[in-house]
Parts: C-alpha cells; structure tokens; sequence
C-alpha cells in the first residue's frame, strides 16, 4: 500500500474486532503542555520483607507463599470473580442482570522480587509459558469455565500495585466483549474461506515487511496494521492453532523467545522500565468449534513521547473513536532498529 | 430489581452499546496498594499571561485571542483532523485505509483562567450551551461532516492540558465506533416499537428511583444501570429529541443548571477540581434518519476511592470487558446525598 495514504488523517480496519482506528500523524508535531508521569526509578531487593508476593511471605488473609522457586500460582485474595453461584440472568424491563461464576489466580513469575520480563532469562520465561498451559489446561476443563483470560498489567501507571513479576488468570462463565468480536470474525473468515484470518494476515504483512518487529522460526512479533496504542505489538504464531494448551515444546520455548526480545526493546525504546499491559487472545473454553480462532498475544502500552509522556485515551477516544498519533510503521521501525541486548545488561 | 442480585459479581447489559461490564461489589474491600495521582491544588489566576486560550493572549502559530467575553471559538491549531482531502477508500489484501476528513475546534467557556466548570455561574454555562447549539448547527450543515463530537477533557489525569476551562470539537467525515453502536440500538428500537429507547428506560428508572442523582424540569441526572466508570452519571432530556439543536431555550436553561448540579456534587465528591471526560452523545449529521436517537451528555470520572485513587482500566478491562467494583445503586445514592453548594462556596 503506497504509504502516501498515510501523511494525512484516516481511519485504518481492524480486521479482529471489526472496528475503525483514527490516525493523525501529523499531531505528533503538537507540543506537550499536559500530564508527566513519574519514572519509576526505584532499585528493588530481590527479597522484600513487606512484599506478598515473595517467597516465605505471608498474604492478606493469612496464607503464608512457600519457597518457590521458579513461578507460583494463587488464588486471587480479592478476586473480581466468584465460585459457586447460580447463573441466573434477570431481567426486569430494560435492566438485564447475568450472576457471573468463575475464579481468579495469581502467575509470580519469578521467585525475585527485583526482575520484570525483559529481565528475565529465556529458559525462566519458558517455565511461564509452560505455567499458562497448565492453568489454562486446567480451567478450561471446567465445565462452568467458558473464558480463560491470561495479562499482566506492567508498571505503577498500569494500575500495577505489586512491582513483584506476576500476572493475571480472570477466568469466568461466559465470553467477555473483546473475545467475543475476535470470535465472530475469526469464525465468519473460518466458515467462509477454510482459512485463518490472522494467517492470511500474518502472510500479508511478512510480504509488505514494514510493520513486523522481530521473529523467530515459529512467532512473529508485529504493529498491526490497525495498532490503537502507540508502541503496541501482537505476536502472532506462524502455525494456526487455538490456544496455549497447542504449543509444541519447541513452541513454548520459542514464544518464551520473542517474549524475551520484544520486551527487551519496549524498556530500550525509553531507557526506563516500560509499562504496559500484555494479554493473551485465544479461543474461549465452551467446547464450542472455534477452528477460525488463531492464538496471539498483545501489548497495549501507553507510554507516547518518552518515559513520562503517555499516550491519553480520553474524550474523542472514549465517546467517538480510538485515535493514535504515529502511525503503526513509524512504530515499527523505531522498534525494529532498537537493540535486543538490555540497556542495563549493556551498562556493564 | 432486587438487591441481592447485585452483591455478588454478574454483568449489566448495556442497552445503548449492546455490551456488558462486570460488577464485583465486593472487591472495594481489597486494600489499595497502587499509584496515587497528586490532587491539583493549584490556586490559579483569572488570568495567566502565558495561557495560551487567555483573552489577548498568542497562540502556537501566531494568532492572537480577542478580548472575549464569555465564551471564544477557535479551529484547532493541531487538529487530528483536516478539511480537504479526497476520502477515498483503498484497500490491499486485508489492510483497509479511509481517508478522513474534518475539523477540530476548541471551544473557552469563560475568559476567567482560574474557573471550571461547577464554578461557573448558570447563566455562564447557559451560554456555553447556546455556543454548543451554534456551532453544531454550523458543522452539522457541512454536507461533507457526518458526526460532531463535542467533548471535555478535565484535569492533568484525563490528558488536559491546559487548565483554562475548555471544551473540544471534533468533527469528521464518518460516524465513529461509539456513535455508530447508539445509533444501531436506538435506530433499531424505534423501528420495532416506535418509542425511545432510553425514554423507556428513563420513565423505568424514574420509577426506580435508586440511581437517580439528580433532576429539573427538563433533564434528569443518573447513574446509568450499566455504568462502566465509578461515578459515571448520564443526562437524559425528559423530551425526546435528537441533538442539542433541538433544545428549546427553557431546555438551554435547564441543561446548564443540571450541568452545575451535578459537577458542584462531583467537586464535593473528594473536596477537589473533579477529574472527567464528558461528552455530548447526539444523532450523526449526515441526514439520515435518526428519529430514534435521544440525546444524552455523559461524565466519565475515573475517580474511585478519593482524590488520589482512580480505576484502572488495564488488563482484564482492555483484553476481555470493563469491569467496576462499587455498584451504580452505590454511586449514585453516594452523590444524591452530597450538597449542592460547591464546598469552596461553602467555606466562606
Ligand atoms: O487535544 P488535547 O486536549 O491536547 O489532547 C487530549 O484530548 C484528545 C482528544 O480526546 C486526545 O486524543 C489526547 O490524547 C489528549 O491528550
Ligand atoms: O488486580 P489488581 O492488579 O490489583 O488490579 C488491576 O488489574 C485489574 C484487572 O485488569 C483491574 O481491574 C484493576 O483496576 C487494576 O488496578
């Protein structure tokens, strides 16, 4: 596509969800008078007495975390989500109520209080993936489970209030708003064509180059063509499977690569440790068919102009449309360009 | 509807979008051990010689401000949108571009820099309203403009910034996402029943009683049944009607006095300048049928446990569905009891 189409305001697709972006790429040239946000400098100890999410330590309620020694997964103390309720829908006019069953766990990723992702080795990345598969093995069985959502909210400005390495399962009785899109064009492409609509892609945007990031022999790390945050990416695996439970060993150990090298850019991109929030998109788990589906993994992170300017989502954006400032191959190239050794591992 | 419904987690249908968001009442209970935002307590001046929306002041781009009155209009000197550009649709494969045209506007509510909103006085903000009802009219006629956003970002917090009281205007030559999903459901139910959707569920809720916040002749404030954000209130006009254009001049007057109404009790809230983004939600403009649109103008606050503690809208919220934690009966009883003096009113 002649990249002329891209100097002046339009809109681009997302073919996921089925929902139009704004770009302005012009706006850049505004100049900042607004919010800045703190960085988040702090030297952190790899053991935090006052930390509940290290080892030895006791939580509210009073559960004491054992000695682990890779990853550890809880039970959500305060979780958004409830076992053992009827699912009763109620409706009384124009209120319509679902009761919501389901449950919410922990993933510490690291025994180490100090380390994030990019911090993290590529074999002890690896054990995290292997985790994901086993708690979404897990939950998805439940007959009662028909969602399995697997983040990590990343950095105080993602309303991240543990800065120890951890991530989330919210996993719940139905399928929330943004899986459902993702499944009702998946399926409709699947139905229509017999193929994977994110393969189809993915064979796209290996061709045009200008948008992918980073790969590897079996993901692709990309800014999607209708990318909403500034530096957001989507890894994006080369064989069409559903979920994280498909993953071949090599697989795991290959994602746990690309996990490795995209976040080791985003904290390069600003020098700082970069916020963000990643989610895992895959197939729900209502034994449904869901071939369409084609697992990926997303980045939203806010930050814009540098390490306190973020990107602010808000009026136009919350009442009309999603509007992003640069464009999505202007991201892709600064990130592309940025080096896969860590800026504090290159210090020394 | 009965309590008990709603103590434990379920979802609310919202009838405008045709989505649902997660409540999970009991998770207030969860200690916040995360970001705090720095209350702005800033005392400012009437007038602030380097403000660049102050009367006689330059702007970026060497335009001067008149010695305005009581409100000033001005086009956008970084508009995310521009006129003049062909709006043609390209496609290649699966990347989808539309070209986009448009405008963007501010609008200054007052000349005085050190007011916001809840500050000003009803016949002040009565004329922010006739400004409103202008220069809709005015882009509405535009054969080429399809959707006029008006808006409001308010506080550091919600990317404003510049703290002179101001609103935006963005207008385009498509209807965008959110617009698009009212008009469907509106559209829709107005086709099978020949009634007003949320006039429906106005008299419903009126009946109800439990989350209205507020009301006058003409408009009633409330907690909208579905509301995403904690204190998110809605204004819905009594009478049917499509626009603010429509208003007749006792509806100008009770608009800006509803307005007052309810962001002095949002000022009460936490005894500080109330952080939101609100935004006009009216029919598209491009001559279409929109009979069955009801105007409204929401408050999207991300405040949630005090001055310094808001929502995050991250993870879970981002890769699956909104979700809240107090409940719209909770919020909205929490400001229908608060006063309707402004508490730095009150201190004098
Ligand atoms: O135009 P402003 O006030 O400079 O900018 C603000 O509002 C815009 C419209 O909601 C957003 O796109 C920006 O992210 C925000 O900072
Ligand atoms: O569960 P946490 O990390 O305490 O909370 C964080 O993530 C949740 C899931 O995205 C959000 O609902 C909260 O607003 C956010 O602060």
């Amino acid at each position: 596509m002649p990249s002329t189409n891209f100097e002046k305001p339009h809109k681009r697709y997302n073919i996921l969800t089925d929902e139009w972006v704004l770009v302005s790429p012009h706006r850049t040239k505004r100049p900042w008078q607004g919010k800045v946000e703190d960085v988040d400098e702090e030297q952190r100890p790899q053991y935090d007495p006052k930390c509940y999410l290290c080892p030895g330590n006791e939580r509210m309620g009073g559960a004491v975390n054992p000695q682990y020694k890779d990853t550890f997964v809880f039970q959500n103390d305060f979780a958004a989500l409830m076992e053992d309720q009827g699912t009763a829908e109620v409706s009384e006019g124009l209120l319509r109520v679902q009761e919501e069953r389901g449950t919410a766990r922990v993933i510490c990723f690291s025994p180490d209080h100090s380390l994030t992702m990019p911090e993290m080795s590529v074999d002890a990345l690896a054990q995290v993936v292997k985790v994901w598969k086993r708690e979404f093995a897990d939950l998805a069985k439940d007959p009662q489970i028909s969602n399995v959502q697997i983040f990590e909210n990343k950095g105080p400005i993602m309303g991240c209030s543990n800065p120890h390495p951890h991530g989330q399962i919210w996993a719940q009785s139905s399928v929330p708003n943004e899986i459902a899109k993702r499944t009702a064009t998946q399926v409709k492409h699947f139905a229509e064509t017999g193929k994977s609509l994110l393969g189809e892609y993915l064979f796209q945007e290996l061709e045009a180059g200008e948008r992918i990031v980073c790969e590897n022999d079996y993901f692709v790390c990309l800014v999607p063509f209708w990318a909403v945050w500034p530096y957001e990416t989507m890894i994006v695996p080369r064989r069409h499977f559903q979920a994280v439970t498909d993953m071949t060993e090599q697989e795991e150990l290959a994602f746990a690569e690309i996990l490795s090298k995209i976040t080791i850019r985003y904290d390069n991109l600003f020098k700082c440790s970069f916020p963000y929030s990643a989610g895992m998109q895959q197939r729900p788990t209502d034994d449904q068919d869901y071939s369409g589906w084609h697992f990926h993994y997303s980045f939203y992170p806010p930050l814009l102009r540098s390490a306190t300017v973020k990107k602010f989502m808000v009026g136009y954006e919350m009442f009309a449309n999603p509007q992003r400032d640069i464009t999505a191959e202007m991201a892709a190239k600064t990130l592309r360009e940025l080096p896969e050794v860590h800026y504090k591992q290159a210090m020394h």
